[in-house]
């Protein structure tokens, strides 16, 4: 098998995602609104199975790190602290012939670069998404959608310690959505303002610090390529100085080659000490960790992975995606990691018109249910059905035939060597548990 | 063991959750975020337990439900078919002297119930949360946070029908952060600004609504019971014609006993045909259903069991909470159902200054890891090591003592019975797999 390299792979990749219930256009009976997306059925399961090894690989398998559910509102002096309120900014002209409006990095010459017409002056433009809370629309009652899940972790920095008396080094791990105000938005679910992260902020010894970075670059690194992305498509490139944002002593992004070039998937920054001094110059609060072993008293410094979940899972998608040549006819398929497969099983009777055949497919179907995700499809013919499962990555088909009411046995075929076995219908719940494990 | 049934429960459940990382209130450390709350280390593992076993319950163990995840932000105009923007209304008054804000339902008499000051004529306010998209703030960017994720259902009604071939009768499943501008906000987590819902939107041919809502209201008050809450601390509440939300023919509350009184966990509403053809109208597509069998074509009636997760949360923590004596000590315990325990198992040395105990202790801990949520502790006596697990409604302990050394067997002491069983190290990942089963 060989991936796709045509040019056009992203466009078949979306038209994919929208035929077979990934990604939807948000609000599309409305025409939809810009750069928000909605995951269907199938991109909900991914995107569940995603944010679930995430979580177990750092959370669960691990001994040094919490996990944490922060809100998306926050206090607006968290953002003060941050430095969200007076950093967070694009700086944008406008077009004064069709209104348009761009970065300015995106200009090249003084002129419109949809009309041509003349630019305005270029202005700061704060990329947080702003509400009132309260009944009173005023500068006491303005807060933001969070544009990272960072800060939330940091606040309760203290909270994390004290209730599970953590001593450091350890990390707090959380997932969630946050929102930015993105003028210039592009490639399918890349880059959306409404968007899920994965982050970690892993508090270490000042002086640690340098050998932690290197550690989560190692770590997340192995993470992508254990889920299934090939090596030649991931890559790391370090920061150069003068890239690195305020708080960051060094970073390193995790790159994928997507069909619309290499892009970031997540980055590891070592982000020193900046923001919980921060926090404790605006809070007041005493943020200092006491070791109780050593007796000094330090700031922690800080390590943070932070991934991208919608591009990790459309990287994971263009990755996994094939196209092939099967007896003269094209097949697709997802060849995704197992853990990560939407559907773990479909079960199709071979002929949909005999009654007991159907019947023990859906009894067979049921019997799968409380252990993984199963579906049951008699609509079609069993290679259409077969191409169908195959488009959307399901590992395993079981397929119920005449021979299986007497041999008491269903034929399991394997979404990528196509082989099939033949297996005892009193086993194989066990099988497809032990193969998808 | 008895449930605590003092006055003060509450605020015990509210001291234990702060106390061991439970629920924290958002931004603390800027002296909060009215009414909103953030979930700690074991609070996070509370609410992914719960979101689990919602999930596989609904999308997993039955045939006719997909899931979705739509965005937060969606299309203006999905609130004004909806209805929201004219119709989700607090009405409100201000007091003239100390300038606090209260909804005229909880004003008997006309004066301000805080200082006792004039009050000005009540006047309509939304609840939805506004914010703005793009560069420019105007009427143009206004959109909303969604007030609930079931209008994410709706909008994609007619894609999950294409993508997953389905027939009515199925439904969509969806959990997700909804926002509501609440003025008045009250018991801990039980209504906050930001709250996360658990919904499903049901879709039934008319005519058959009567009787899938009857099904839907057993089949959701079944499943609090079936996650521990007791019989007595649960009702149903049908609602009056009086009561009914404009879009709704029939609704049933079920109700929890709070510490606070019975309150509404979840909500089951027959909801009609009112979105859907609202939809139409507004959006100009087409969403009648077409049944290829019998040829008809309706706009489907919906059921819609919709549950507060943030509230739900808060009913497994009262319902769970113990107090008893035992051996003249007062032991405070979670009794939790095992699948939404945040931790499974606790390993716990008996002796911590001898290396060998700790090391095999920690060696069980790595061994488990994979396969469940397991703490290591040896930072205190055993008896205050196990208050602590009780605490936080962890269903074993596994106590490595100096005779485990030789004997290759540890101690697993039940949570609820406090009972204790002898079992071979060898043994003790199979034995404690087939326990929380």
């Amino acid at each position: 098998m060989q991936q796709a390299q045509t040019q056009d792979v992203m466009e078949k990749i979306v038209s994919l995602c929208k035929r077979r219930g990934f990604v939807f256009q948000s609000s599309e009976i409305y025409g939809g609104l810009a750069a928000t997306w909605d995951y269907g059925p199938l991109g909900a399961e991914l995107k569940r199975n995603l944010k679930e090894v995430w979580w177990r690989s750092n959370v669960y398998e691990r001994d040094d790190i919490d996990g944490l559910d922060a809100a998306i509102l926050m206090h607006p002096m968290t953002w003060m602290a941050s430095g969200h309120v007076s950093n967070f900014e694009d700086t944008l002209v406008d077009c004064k012939g069709c209104k348009k409006r761009f970065k300015v990095e995106n200009i090249t010459g003084k002129k419109c670069p949809e009309c041509g017409g003349e630019l305005t002056e270029p202005r700061q433009f704060n990329m947080m998404l702003k509400t009132h809370l309260g009944p009173i629309e005023d500068a006491t009652s303005l807060t933001y959608m969070r544009p990272e899940t960072a800060q939330g972790i940091f606040v309760n920095f203290q909270n994390v310690v004290n209730s599970m008396r953590r001593k450091v080094p350890f990390g707090v791990a959380q997932m969630g959505k946050s929102f930015r105000n993105e003028v210039t938005t592009k490639s399918f679910t890349f880059r959306s303002r409404e968007f899920e992260q994965m982050e970690i902020e892993f508090f270490v010894k000042p002086g640690t610090d340098e050998d932690w970075y290197r550690k989560w670059v190692e770590e997340r690194y192995g993470w992508y390529i254990k889920y299934g992305i090939r090596k030649e498509n991931l890559r790391k490139r370090e920061h150069e100085k003068t890239e690195l944002a305020h708080y960051a002593k060094a970073c390193t992004d995790i790159e994928y080659n997507f069909p619309f070039g290499w892009s970031e998937l997540e980055g590891i920054a070592n982000r020193t000490d900046f923001d919980l001094k921060q926090h404790m110059q605006l809070s007041g609060k005493d943020l200092v960790f006491f070791d109780e072993v050593t007796k000094e008293r330090y700031i922690p410094y800080v390590i943070e992975p932070s991934g991208g979940i919608d591009r990790s899972i459309l990287a994971f998608l263009a990755d996994a995606y094939r196209e092939e040549e099967v007896k003269g006819e094209k097949r697709v398929s997802l060849a995704f990691h197992k853990r990560l497969a939407p559907l773990k099983v479909a079960v199709l009777p071979l002929l949909r018109n005999r009654p007991e055949i159907v019947e023990l497919a859906k009894n067979i179907t049921n019997g799968l249910r409380k252990e993984m995700k199963v579906m049951y499809d008699d609509t079609a013919s069993i290679g259409r059905l077969y191409r169908r499962q195959d488009e959307v990555g399901t590992p395993y088909c079981v397929t119920v035939d005449v021979d299986s009411l007497a041999d008491k046995k269903v034929t399991v075929r394997d979404r990528d060597t196509m082989l099939q076995d033949r297996i005892d219908i009193a086993n194989i719940k066990e099988y497809l548990i032990e193969k998808l494990a």
